[in-house]
Parts: C-alpha cells; sequence; structure tokens
C-alpha cells in the first residue's frame, strides 16, 4: 500500500521527568529533557518522521494520550518512568490502542531498588531499549521507525 | 420513612471503557460503552431509578466522583477497569463516603493474567457481577436497585 | 437449528449449604434454602426453562452429578461452597463436561478469610455473582439463562 | 437449669483411622482403634456421660455426620486425619453446627512434614491435644466434657 | 520363596476418567477408558498377572479401595487424576497399607496449570509414568510387575 | 549564612483527606480537616515560619505540586493517604526535588490491613509520625521546622 | 528398675504469665496464675508425684532452669508463652537435656495472629495441650505423668 | 475525676543504646544518651510530668519493667531497640499491662536493612514517631503527655 | 510415507552418571552405567532401532549433542542428572531442536531434597520415566520408540 | 590520550544461538545467525571499530573468553542466551574484566515464561537492548560504539 | 606502632554450649566445653595473647560481654550457639563496639534444619569457620589472631 | 594402621579466580592466586602431604575433577566461586565420589548480594572456612589435613 502519509510518532515522557538535569544526575545524567528532544527531533528528521512529543504527571492523562493517539499516530516511544511499574492502566491503554510501543529508560533499572526492577509495560511493548541515558531515547526511536517502516 | 425522592445511582466507567467495542473484542466483547449505558438506562427506567454516568481515566477524578457521591446517591455502580488492582485510593473513597457499591467487569479476570486475579475493589463491594460482558453491568445494576430498595 | 425441547438446568448446591438459614446468619443471612429454591424455581417458571436442583456435602458426588449433567443439561448453576478452594476434582469435571456454568456465592469471599478468596472453580466459570445473598441465585439463574439462550 | 438428659457427644475417627495398629507402628503406634474405642467408653462410663463413635474415609460424610450431630450430640471429639490439613469443608461443619470441639491426633504433626504442619481445624475447635498416642484420645475427651459440663 | 499363587494387582482410575475419549481430546487424547482397560488385560494376561480394575470419583472411596488392597493385591497402579493434587488421604492410604505403587498420567502434569505441577502421590509411589497417553498405563504397569516379580 | 527570608513550607494532603471528620471517625478521628489546618497555621506562627496547604486526591498532581515546591518551599509535610502503599511516583518526586520531608498518618498504618504496613514513602522522608491523631500533624510540623531551622 | 525415689517434675511459666487473670482475660480467662498452680500442686499430690514450678521473663533463664532440669527432674511441663515462637534457645535446651516435655497453652493460638501460629517447642516434645484455658495445664500434667510412669 | 497525682511516665531505652554517640555516628547520631535523657527531663519538667528512665540489653528485664509499670505510671515512651524487630514477649507485656505506649526510633528504620523494616511493637504501640534523631525522644514524649493528659 | 532408514535415537547420560553402580548405591542402585547401556541396545535391537549413547559432565557439551542430533536422530533418551534442575540451556536445546524427548530418572526425584523437585526438562519432553532404577531407561526407550514409530 | 589503535570490541553469542533462523522462528525470527554477523560487520565498518565475533554453548567457556577479553578488547556485545537467566560465573567475568558491556535479545524475555523474565546479567550491563529481533544486535552495537567513544 | 601490652581476645559461648560433651554428640561431639577452653588457652599461649572466655545463656548478657568489650578486647571468638538465628541484638552489639569478630559454629549449620541455615550474625562477622568441631574453635582463634595482629 | 603413602590432597580454584589479585580487590583482595598456590603448598610441605592445584572456568570440567579424584585423593580443598549458588553437579559430584571436602571463600559471602547467600556445596562440605581472604584457603587446608590424619 503506497504511503503517501509521513509517518507519525507519539513520544511520552512519564512523571518527574521534567525535571530531568536537575533530579539525581548521578543516575539520570546532566542532560535536560528539552536537550533530550532537540536530539529526538534530529533523529526524526533525519528519517523523515513526524514526532510529537508530550509529558505528563498524571497516569490518567498518559492513557488519555495513548487511546487517543490510535487514530493519529502509527508508533509509540515511551519512558513510562515510575508508572512502569505500578500502572496497568497505561499497559491497558498500549494494549487497547494497539500502537507497536517501544519503551526506553534512562537508568538500567536493573541494578535499582528492588521494585523497579519489574516493568508492567515490558510484556506489551515491542522492544525495550535502558541503560544509555539520553541515548536510550534516540536508539529507542531508531528501533520504533524500523520496526513501522521495516 | 417515606421515599418520594427518586433513587439515584452513580455509574462509574474507568479507564480505557471508552474505547470498549473497539479494544480487544476476544476479550470485552464487541458492544461498544454507547450500547451499555443505553442498556443500564433502559433498566433504571424500568426499576424507576435515575442513573448518572460518567467515565474517566483518571485515579484521582474517580476518587473525586465517589466523594462527591455520597451526598447526592444512594448506591454506586463500579467497573473499576485497571484501577481494580492498584487503587487503594477508590478503596478508600468507597470506605469512606459508605455508600453501597457493586463491582462488575466485563471479562472474567480470574481466567486471565495473574495480576488481575486480584481485586482491591472487592473487599468494600457489597457484590460483585463478573464474567457475563455488557450483562454484568445490567446485572449489576439490577442487584444495586434490590440492595438498595430491597 | 430449532430448540424445540425445553432448555434443562442443573442447579448444584455444595456442602453445608443445607444447613442455610441456621448457619452464621450474619455471614450466610436468615433465608432457608428450600426458599432460595423456591425463588430459583420461579425465575425459571418465569423464563421458560426447567431446573433440577440437588446438593450434596460429597465432593465425588459432585463430580457424579456434573460429570452427567453432560448428556442432560444445557447449563450448571453452581455454589460450590467449601469446594470453591480446594476441588480440582470438580473443575475437572466442569472442564470435561463442557457445560456452560455459572459460580454464586451468598457471601463477599473477597472479605472473608484468606484461604477463601481463592476459588479455584471461577477460571473455568462463564460469570461469576457474588455477595448478594440469596440474589446471587437469582441473578445468576438468569445470567446463565442469557447465556445460554441470549 | 437442671440437665437431666444425659450429655451426648459423638467421636469421629477420620481417613485410614480403621487400620491403626497395622499403619506405620514408628508413627501412630501399636494399639488397634478398637482398643482406643474401648478406653474411650471406659472415660465416659466414669465421667457418666454417652459416646457414639463413628469411622469415615469420606469428607463428606464426616461433614454429615456432624451437621447432623447439631441436634442429637452436646460436643465432638474428632481427629479428622488426613482431612486436617485440607477440608474447608469439615471446618465449615464445624462452624455452622455451633457444636463445641475438640481435636485430637496421635502423632505430633509438628514434628512431620511440612504440609502435615497446617490445621484447618484448629482455629475453629476449642482446643487440641496431640503427639500422646491414644492417650491424645482419652485427654481430649475428658477436656470435651470438662468444657460441656464444667 | 514358591509363588503359587498369581500375582494380583489393583488399578484405580480418579475422578473424572470415565469421561476419557471424550474430555478435553487435545490434553487427554481420544482413547475411552475401556479400551485403556482392555489393553491392560492384555499386558496383564502376556505377564501372566491378575488385575483388578476400578474407578470412582470419591476421594473417599478410592481410600477404602487401597486400604482394603492391602490383604488381597500385591500392588497399585493409580492415576489419582485431580486428585493428585489435592488429597493427603490417599497419600497416606499408600503409606498405610504399604502397597507397592506406580503412578501414572495420561498427559505431562509438568507443562499444565501451575497447580498441577506438584503431586502429593509422588513422593510416596515407587516410581512414576507420564505424558504417554494411554502409554503410561501400558508401561506403568510393566513397570509394577518389573518391580514386584523382579 | 542570614536567614533573612521567612521560611516557606509546604504542607499536602493526599486522597479523601478533604473528608476527615466524617470519614470512618473510629479509625480517623472526628476533627475535620479545616480543623487540622487551623491547629497547624497556629503551630507555624508560633514557630515564625509560612506554611502553604494543598489537598488533591490525584497522584499526578500531588506529583506536581512537589516538583514545584522545589524552588519556592525549604520543606515538606506529607500525608500521602491511600498514595503511601502505591505512589513510585510521589516518591521519585521527593527525590527528585530533594526537598526535605516529614510523613505523617493520622492512624496507626501499622495496626491496620496488611497492604497499608508497607509505606513506600517513608524511606525517602527524614522522618514520620503517625498514630497521634491530628497530633500527627502538628508534631510532624513541629519535627520539619526543628529539622530545617534546627 | 526399682523406683524408689518419687518422681520429680519441672514445670515452668514463660514470660508474662504472672499477670494471668489481670492480663487480657478474653483471651487468657480471669484464673490467676496462682490459682493454677494450686491445681497443678492438687494433680501432683493425687498422682504420687513431685512438682516445682518456676516463672520467669527471661528467655536465658528459663534456658538454665531447662539444662539444669536434667539431673533432678524426670519431665518438664512449660508453657514457654511469647518464647514459643521465637525461642530458638528453649528448644535447644529441650533436645539438649533431653528431658521429656509436654507444651500447654492456655489460648488456642491458631485462631490468633498469624506469628503467633507456629510454635518453635512443638516438634520437640512429646505432645501439646491447648485451648483448655488452666484446663490445658492440668491435662497437660496428667499427660506428662502418664508418658514417664506409662 | 481529679488529679492530685503527678502523672509518672516511664522511658525505656533497649539494647546498645547505652553507646549512643560512640556507635555509628553516621545513622545515630552524636548525641550521647545521657544527653538525651537530660533533653527528656526539660521536657517533663515543662510540661509538668515525672519520668523515670531505664536502659536495658535484655529482653526479660525490660518485661519486668513493662509488667510492673501498670501500677506505678500511667504511660511508656520505648525505644525497643533490636527488640523492635524479634521480641513477641515486649510485645505481649505491653498489651498486658494496658499501659499507653509511644514507640521512637532515632534513625528512619524503614531506609535500612530488610528485617529492620518490621517491628513487632508498633501494632500494639498507640503512636510512632521516628527518624528525628533525639529529636525522636522528645516529640514523642510530648505525645505521650498529649494522649494522657489531652 | 516409506520408512527405509531405520530409526536412529540419541541417549545422554549426563553429569555423575558414569560413576553409576559406585555413586550413592542407596539412591541410584548398583548397576553400573555399563550394564545399562547393554540392556538399551537390547531393546534397541529387539525393536528394530539403532541407538547412539553418549554421557557428559558438561551442560555445553549435552547442548552440543542435542544441536546435532536434530539431522541424525529421530528421538532423545536423556538423563538430564543434576542438570534437569538447573539447565536452560539444555531446555532450550530441546525445543530448538525439535526432537521428541523422553526424560528419565534412576530415583524418585519426588521424594528427595526440595531442590531435586523440580525440572526444567519436563516441560519440555513428551513424557518422564522415573524411580524404577535402571527399568526407568528401558522403559523410557519403549516408549519413545512407541512414540516415534506408533 | 591518543587514540591511534583502532576499537576492538568481542561479540558473543550464547548457547543455542548457532541454530538462529531453524530455531522456532515465531519466537525468534528467520534471520539466521551468519546474517545477523554480517550486518553487525557492516555496523563496525561504518563506524571504523573491529569486532570479533564468538559464539559456545559453553557457560565456561564464554567466562574464558569475557576474562581474556579484557587485555585485548573495549567493549562487549553480549545476548547471554540461556545463560541470562542461570550464570553467576558469566555476571562475576563481566565484573572481574571490567569490560563495559552490551546485554542484547532477539526477543522480548518480558512476555516470555516467567523464569525467563529475570536476568542476572543485566544488573552488570551498561545497558540492554531486547526485542528487536536482529535489530537488537545492531542497536546494541550502535549503542556499545557509543559508549566507547562518547 | 609499638606493640607492648599483650593483645587481649574475647572468647563467649552462647546457650547452651555449656553442656557440650553430652548434648547430642552425634551432631556436637563428645568433647566438653572445659576441653575445648584448654585447647583454646593452648593455642592463645603459643601465639603469645591473652584470652577471656566466658559463657551465657542469655541474649542480653551476651550483649553486656560485648559492647564491654570495646575497651579491654581487640577482637572476639564467638559461637552464638542458638542465638546466631534470632539475635539483632548481638549482631547490634558487635556493629556498635567495633570489635574485630570471627564466628565460629561446631557443627555445619548449613545440613541442619531449614531456621538454622540462616546466621544474622555471619554478615557483621569478618569471617566464619565451621563444622570442624573444636577445630572451628581452634581454628577460628588462629584467624582470629591473624586477622588482627597481621 | 600403617600410613606409608603420603597423604593427597586435591585443591580446586573455581570459575574466573585465576584473575585473582586484578579482580574487585576491595573485595578480594590484592594477592594474586600464584601467591595463595604458593602458601597452599608451603602449608602442605609442612604438613608433609601433597597437594596438586588446579583451575577451572567449566563447571563439568571441575566435575569430572572431582569424580577422578576419588582413587588419586584422600581429600579436597575447593572455592568453587561462582558455581557455590548454582551448581548441582559439582554437590552431587562430592557425594557421589565421596571425598571429605573443605569449602573455601575469600570474602564473606553473606555481606554480599542476596543470591550470594546461599551455598549449595556446604551442606555436602564437611566443613565451611570464608572471609579471611588467602588465609581461608591456608586454613581450610589446616582443617582439611586435621580431618584426614586426625
Amino acid at each position: 500500500m503506497a504511503r503517501i502519509k509521513k509517518t507519525r510518532l507519539l513520544v511520552i515522557h512519564g512523571p518527574n521527568l521534567h525535571l530531568l538535569g536537575k533530579r539525581e544526575p548521578h543516575i539520570y545524567g546532566k542532560t535536560a529533557l528539552s536537550e533530550i528532544n532537540k536530539r529526538l527531533r534530529l533523529v526524526a528528521k533525519r528519517r523523515g518522521v513526524t514526532i510529537v512529543i508530550k509529558q505528563s504527571n498524571l497516569e490518567g492523562e498518559i492513557v488519555d494520550f495513548i487511546t487517543k493517539a490510535k487514530v493519529r499516530y502509527q508508533g509509540l516511544l515511551i519512558n513510562p518512568g515510575a508508572y512502569t511499574h505500578t500502572s496497568v492502566a497505561i499497559r491497558d491503554a498500549i494494549v487497547a490502542s494497539q500502537i507497536p510501543t517501544v519503551e526506553v529508560h534512562l537508568s538500567n533499572i536493573y541494578c535499582r531498588e528492588e521494585f523497579r526492577r519489574h516493568s508492567l509495560i515490558s510484556p506489551v511493548a515491542k522492544g525495550v531499549v535502558l541503560g544509555f541515558g539520553p541515548g536510550s531515547y534516540t536508539l529507542g526511536l531508531e528501533a520504533l521507525i524500523d520496526l513501522i517502516t521495516g
């Protein structure tokens, strides 16, 4: 089928990620969220896709974003932040919207507190990239584009 | 005591239920939420009660609905969706508002993933109806009316 | 296919339910089993189905009832009582006989002792109704009839 | 209140206890069940009570015995054997019949296999005597008589 | 020592096995119980032993069979069905009767539901054969005869 | 260093706390939230600090309050209510904002339901005061002021 | 061997038992420890044995009592109180001194808090009597005398 | 009732607390126990109550203190130290003596080793104050006085 | 389809099995591995199949054997020894090579240490034979031949 | 410091990965290992680094590779296959050699069997890429090069 | 720094160890405590250190010994006996006194009852020696002297 | 009995131990393996025994070493390294070869990661020495010689 319309992808940053760069830099690094977004837009431009970026601290608002994404986006790049470990609602939203999803984390969640080593989102994501700091985002976006256009 | 004022009941649909009919139809069926609401209104009409129906993806907004329900409604019919398994806040709201509550689920949550087999809401509900698709709602509403007027 | 023969449903009361009305009325209510059966027969009559009601304290006898039910009944309404929590044999009988099954409980088993919060039967039932006292039975029967004739 | 009618007590031996004396004598001792019954009758005679003794390998039959005991006996002495660890139905029967119950075991179940160290019956018995071989029965009967007449 | 009397073995089929061939054929196969029994009798004939075959859905009746088997049989071949996972009473009966026992299962219980992966009977059986459909029975019988006459 | 600007502290009441005084008074006491706030303002006045008080039923809104608090407040007094037991996001917000935090509870959460005995917030709070009803708040505020000015 | 010397038995009351009669009478009854001791002495006298009674709140002192008991007593009757659930040292002392031991409890520990349902002492006692209030002691003493002289 | 006699409170320091100031100062701070006691006496003086302070490394001696406290004190302030996590006996003593109790800890036990995150004492205390160093004691004493005189 | 080429089966003995006959004969019997191999060859000859027998103490070498077996063998008989309980790699090799597999054990692993009661291999084997000493092998081989030629 | 020598990276494929393309293609895809290696070499060439690729089914051989890698390679890209879940030795080798490591998986291990959801390697890897099929390898290599040269 | 004063070491034997030689000789051996002490003194003499040896059955007294040891001893050799598994107080005392500690056990606690396989003391000891009977003590003393003087 | 042939002992170093001195020196110390071996040979010489030292990263090779050790060595000194926690095969090899075994560890494994606190080897070793760095080896060798010649 011909793909005339440009691919549109949604990027969601979960709770507390607006603090990036200022928040525990030994874990999350010194790069601000605006800088990460800039790098994501560069990748998007180079790969010829459109991205829309949102951040929210509210679980239910993220559910809103995802369930509405269905009709307007072809893919989702999400760092669910703290909701990674607690949100069945976001998981259900991803499954319900059937949107191909890549999960990313700045830090390696598997060498942190016990409760951070379990992701409710991973089983419904296509793939996961974690531990590379801002690189997790750019690699994750590349992977998502490969998945959709590949 | 004379019951001149009509019984008023609140119906709450939890997160992702606005997608009903489109979302995983092999689990949740093909009936849209609007269709379920129509059936609920038919039951309400036949039984002579008033119902108000709300949907929200936000845990805290559902807490708001319930805590405000106390002064205006005599009963609550709720499908807490994903918050069934994670929300102590909704549980507390039900207890705090002391409103008689019936919990319903479209699917049989006891034959799904492990984490869906535990409901934080059931212990504070009067009764539970699950597994009958849209029928869970209408049966649940009948049961709720029986409870309050019985 | 034409359904000329009347729908026949089997109702099974598990162990100790013959004591109903006399047994811990603060949990199970004051309604005797004979009264519940009368109400079930009223529903059956109104809905135009035939019901046969059995009670047994023996796990294996209940297995017998169910495995024989296959050729003579189109549906099963069961309150497995204490065997809810311990009987793999009754679970297997339901699966083996492939008879559509609705599980009911008088009390809300999810606000009682820990070991009562797990049902071996629920994952093989079509649906579950619990917590409405005798109302669980009549709602369950309505649901079962809807399932089969619906 | 005058007690003209003699106190009547029911004694129930659970599964496999008919083999006593022949079965694993290093655990259960060499005394046959008939000998234990003789000793129980001696105690009953000395204390001026009537006892009726039953043995069954069937969980449901024991439930039958107990639920019928309600109107004819003032107390129950039970060695639930293997059902100690698995029967919610017998537990429910004891609670439902509200008959004062003493649980006895020949062996010390707390120094045997892990799964024998948990009794579903103990929480609903008035008291428990275990580890004294046939002496558990006679001590248990004395205790039961004390409970009822004391 | 001379063995003039023919070896007699007891075969017990547990609950729901009378449905074999009709029950979930993708798990239990299409062979009816009567066909399995015929194959067992062929093996018995070829090996020169007598077998008696029983089926019961009642845990306590199976306990009866086993405890009486002691004086009349030299070995036991048992498919405990659902009681594999729940019956301490059958386990105790095997130990109490000291009869050499081979446990068989049609399906590979280790690739089914979690609760089916634990057998209370295996630790008191001499050996176990599982997963070969009706072949589990004939292999198990061969093994039992080898054990007793070997 | 000279402290010319008055110390500013943020007080956050979590979900359902707006119902205080009306909600389960045997657990939470009869004092309304407005009364608690009055007492807190008295303490603040006596100690010469400014307090700002917020209440929210939304987890994400509380995250917002905390992450914005960083630049405007020197300390946080929080009763996370039901989110105590489920919110990694609020925990992360406290860590991310590096604001000294005192956690308070009206009731003694350690003698309530099992799931209330675990706090996700305590490990990131400086200290905890619980069980003293409204006194938990005033003691907690005193402790917070001591921490910051001490 | 001739038994000229009178049998000597040691009775140990564990921590807090000196408060008996005053402490939570709905659980432990209204009988004071002195009254229980009087009843024990009556049994001892009737059975022709000598008893020495000690009480201590110190785990180590109870270990002392038991390890010294070896050369002077033929049996031990112990209510380990709170140490039932926590003391490996008392358990080791019983095993080390090889003194026949009967464990008693006033209340039925199996219907109390979870942590009270596990006894470290039971696996090394000959037998256990519990739930009969002061009767647990007198029955336990009778059982101990039977064990030693029987 | 008139309160002519001055309120008397007991303060108990558990094991190893005599080392305070010298022991792991990064966890427990640099303040010596004598200094804490001085601060407690200042609070007592200001509030017009009498306090008696004891320290012991022996679980059983602390049980002694508490069970004797009943007749001479109106309240108990306790830092149970290591016995927080292991002593059912101290817990029982508090319940048995029915003395209003406030539990305090210098450090925030919820951010330390796993086994320190569980307190056997909290469920029987009125309230708990922890994490404020010596401030936990003075706040706890204030709270205890409020409880008793309030 | 014509089966001109003889069926070829691979037999693998896991770690320590080369010591058979000398190693803990009360558990593993007195039969040496060479004797078992001889019996297996007799069965193979009688049934008209070719068997190749290998033993290795190295997990990875067993993985090699299995992954290479795919193109040269029609079936696998394996006693994984100690790797039964720890090797995901051997499990994966069996699944990857899609070779029909029968798992055998000399001893009844279900009455040994806890960690031996769990097999990682059973869920991917067609069937399991255990507890019959060397007989487990010959029965297992018969079963494997039946599976492939049956 | 000047980097004249080309960066050298080691790529290790764990057990069963030599079967890729033939093994369970619905999970692992249809791409053969040789094809993945070709793609890796393309990336290496484009980025100007040297890669050496090894595959082994032996845990200990992989330990050898890693411990020797220390002096010859600047980074490690590893798909530990089945050893992901069981090998403390490979984990220790990575830590001991202090070589920056990226862990990759073809499939999303978090939506597979329970025992595959835990990685012993992730906590010692810098980052993890999983679920993108062969893309996991190329993304992982890009990330590793970024880590080392970045 | 010159070491003119002789090194002084404290040896503590925990509960029940005064019974050594008489207590369960199949586990603890036949050597009396006095004999072990003699051997320890020989080692001390040969190595030129002073040792003081104490035994106590009281947890709190052992805490006393250790906390006082700080100023008078350079090292501690301890066999905590039963308190190994239950005493947080002794663990805290070792940490608080910062005295280098070697833990010894006569028997191999890792092949005994489950609850003996966990030591609360090991994580705060420098090293552990166990399983060599009296040899554990002498080896442990040598190791302690090496630690302090080495 | 005369011992003309010199005692021969086998020393096995497990995986990654060839890196000693270079690997995480804050945990394992700075002493190289060659230095440890030299010290072991000094002890051997002084005690008049012969030792043979091997190192392997392969679990199966270590199994080979041990099972062959049976006929040529009288004792085994082993540091199983990472296989301590995962190898049932090495455990079985030790039991199968019946060779007296002493287990040593350089570090105190009980104060490291959770998964390192469990040894599969300890229950089959005669004794264990851990935490003394290279001293663990020399003490362990002394202990092994004492065991065999003592």
